[in-house]
C-alpha cells in the first residue's frame, strides 16, 4: 500500500508502472512541423475520409489507440481500462474510441491535461493492482475545436497573437504492471494538481490562464518529494505556448526555482514559426502526440532519462466566458524514467 | 496490493474505503416530490441567488461539498482530491467548485453516471493508500441542461412520453480510510462499466439508451464476483426512467437473471406521478441526491445492509446527435455495505 504525507499533491509509484507501448498520430500542418519524423502516422485529409471533423476525430483516436496495442501485441479484451477524453462537449472522441475498443471505461475531462491525467489515473490504477493494463489516451482537432469554441471556420477570423493553434494530433500510451515486458520506460510519481485561477478572461489567451496552474503543480512536485529541477533533465508542459512560456519561467523565478536550460513547453516545439500559429500549439492532442512520439523516443535513444510531465488544461466553456467568468485551470503532473531491464 | 483477474471489470477493495459523511441539496420540484423529508437542504430559486442558472448549478454543489466535510469536521485543505463532474460542456460546475475548494482535482465526465466514477476511482485511490480522504461530487440542474442539450426554456417546448426531467440536484460523498473514524458504512466493490450502444438515436428516450449499459455492468459485476442478485438488499440504478426501468428488467431477464423485488431507479423514485415529469427523474444529480441522503439514510436505518450502486450515463453531445450518431452509454457500480463498528 502506498503512503501519503498528509496535505501532498504527489505520490511515489511503489510498483513503478511499464510503459508497455505509445502511438502518435497527427495533422497536416503538425506534419510540416519541426517534429514531423516524430509521429508514427500522419494524414493529409483532416476528415480522416470521415463525413464530418468530429468523426475524423474519433476515428484519429481510435487508430492511435489501436497502434499502440498492436505494437505491444495486446488485445483489446486484454486492456482493463481505457481512461481518456478529449475537448469536445461531452468527450465524445474518447466516448466514440471506447465504445469501438469495447474495454472498461473511465472518462476523464481535464481539457489540455487530460494526458496527463490519464496516465495519472491509469499509472495508479496499475500500481495499486486494481489493473494490468490500461490505455491512457486523448486528442484533439484543429477544424472541431475552432468550431465549437471560437467561430465557423468558414468566417475566416483574424486570430490575436496571444492565440494559439489548436493540434490536430493523438497519443496513446499503453501502462503496464512493472514486472511486464514492455519498454524501458516507467511511471514513478505523479501529482495531482489543483484548479488555479488568476481572473484572466480572455479565451484567446490560454497561455496566460494556464502557466499559474501549471508553476502551482511544479512547485507542488518539488515540495512533495523533495525535489529540484536538476532532478530532472526535462520539464516538458502541455501547451503554454510563447506567451505561457514566459510567464511559467517568471512565476517560478519568482519563488526562486530557476528552470533555465531543463524546460520546454510543447506548444512552443510543435510547429515552427513560418507556420504562423501565433503563440504555439495547444490542445490536449499537442502535449500527447508530443510525448507519446517525440519525447518517448528521445528517452529510449538515451537523451533523457528522467522528465517530468506537466500538462496543462483551462476549464472554461463557451457559456461560461460569455458569461463574463474568468478561466480556471490545472496542470497534472508525471514522473517518467529510463530503467533497463 | 489488490488482485485483478484477467478479463474480469470488477475489484473487491480490500482496504473497505469508509464513508465519512455525505450530504444532498435539491431543487424545488424535487422539494415536492416523495424524497421531500431526505436531503439536507432544498432551495426554492433555482438560480440561488446568483446572475445565471449556471452560477447557481455551481454554488449548489460548492455547497452540498461544504456541508459533507463540515458535517466529517474535515477542513478543505485535509482533502487529498476532489473527483468530481458534471453534465454541462467542460464539466464547469465541477472545475468551479474545485477552484473555491482548492483541493487536488481529476475531473471526469460520465454523464449521469458520474456519482458511480467518481466513488469508483475514489474508493481505489484510498484503498491504495494514495489518498485519505477524497470527495466525490456531482450535480444537474434542470434549466441548464435543457438548454444546453434540448431547447430554450423560453420556447416551452412539448415534451414526448420517453422524456425525462433533469433533477436540479448534488450530491457529495466523503470517502477515507478503512481503519477512519465515520459512519459505519464501506464501499467494497467497484465495476467499471464498458461503452455500450444499440444504435438508440432518440435524445428524448435516454433510459432505452442506457438500459442496456446497466444490464451489462450489472451482470458483469455479479459474474466477476460470482455474486447474485439475492446478495444484494437492493440494485439501485442512476435514471433510467420507467422505460429504461423495464427495459433493464427485460434485458436481465434474458439472461436469466431476475431482479424481482430488489431492483429501483432513482429517476422512477424522485417524483411524483403527478408532477409529470413523463418518463422519470434524470440528470448526474438524480442518483447523487437520492443516494447522498434517501439510500444512505435508508441504510443507515438498517434497512438495507447491502447496496449496489449503479449510475448510467448516455454519452451524446448534441453535435453528434445532429451529426446522426447513436447515443452511447454508459454504468458503472459500486458496492456499499453497513458494516458496524
Amino acid at each position: 500500500m502506498a503512503e501519503k504525507k498528509r496535505g501532498a499533491q504527489s505520490v511515489l509509484l511503489q510498483n513503478r508502472p511499464r510503459v508497455l507501448s505509445f502511438a502518435s498520430m497527427a495533422g497536416p500542418k503538425e506534419a510540416e512541423g519541426p517534429l514531423a519524423g516524430t509521429f508514427d502516422e500522419t494524414f493529409e485529409d483532416d476528415t480522416l475520409g470521415e463525413k464530418s471533423w468530429e468523426r475524423g476525430e474519433a476515428k484519429m483516436l481510435e487508430h492511435t489507440v489501436d497502434l499502440a496495442l498492436s505494437k505491444a501485441r495486446v488485445y483489446a479484451d486484454a486492456v482493463d481500462a481505457f481512461l481518456g477524453g478529449d475537448l469536445l462537449n461531452q468527450i465524445v472522441s474518447a466516448s466514440y474510441t471506447a465504445r469501438q475498443l469495447g474495454a472498461p471505461f473511465l472518462g476523464l475531462y481535464g481539457a489540455c491535461s487530460t494526458m496527463a491525467e490519464s496516465l495519472l489515473l491509469g499509472a495508479l490504477l496499475v500500481d495499486g493492482g486494481y489493473a494490468d493494463r490500461v490505455v491512457c489516451a486523448t486528442c484533439s482537432h484543429f477544424a472541431t475545436a475552432e468550431r465549437q469554441y471560437r467561430f465557423p471556420l468558414e468566417l475566416g477570423n483574424q486570430r490575436t497573437p496571444t492565440a494559439q493553434w489548436t493540434v490536430t494530433g493523438a497519443g496513446a500510451t499503453l501502462l503496464g504492471r512493472g514486472e511486464a515486458k514492455g519498454l524501458p520506460l516507467r511511471l514513478t510519481a505523479a501529482t495531482i494538481g489543483r484548479v488555479v485561477d488568476r481572473q484572466q478572461t480572455d479565451i484567446n489567451n490560454m497561455g496566460a490562464a494556464m502557466a499559474p496552474a501549471a508553476a502551482d503543480t511544479l512547485l507542488a512536485h518539488l515540495r512533495d518529494l523533495h525535489r529540484s529541477v536538476q532532478d530532472y533533465d526535462l520539464i516538458v508542459t502541455g501547451d503554454l505556448g510563447c506567451v505561457g512560456y514566459d510567464l511559467m519561467c517568471l512565476l517560478c523565478e519568482q519563488k526562486g526555482v530557476s528552470l533555465d536550460g531543463r524546460y520546454i513547453d510543447c506548444g512552443c516545439e510543435v510547429f515552427s514559426p513560418e507556420q504562423d500559429a501565433h503563440a504555439g500549439g495547444s490542445g490536449c492532442g499537442c502535449s500527447a502526440c508530443c510525448l507519446n512520439g517525440w519525447l518517448f523516443g528521445r528517452m529510449l535513444s538515451g537523451e533523457i532519462r528522467r522528465l517530468l510531465f506537466l500538462a496543462t488544461g483551462a476549464l472554461m466553456s463557451t457559456t461560461t466566458s460569455q458569461q463574463g467568468e474568468s478561466i480556471p485551470a490545472i496542470a497534472h503532473a508525471v514522473t517518467l524514467e529510463v530503467e533497463e531491464g
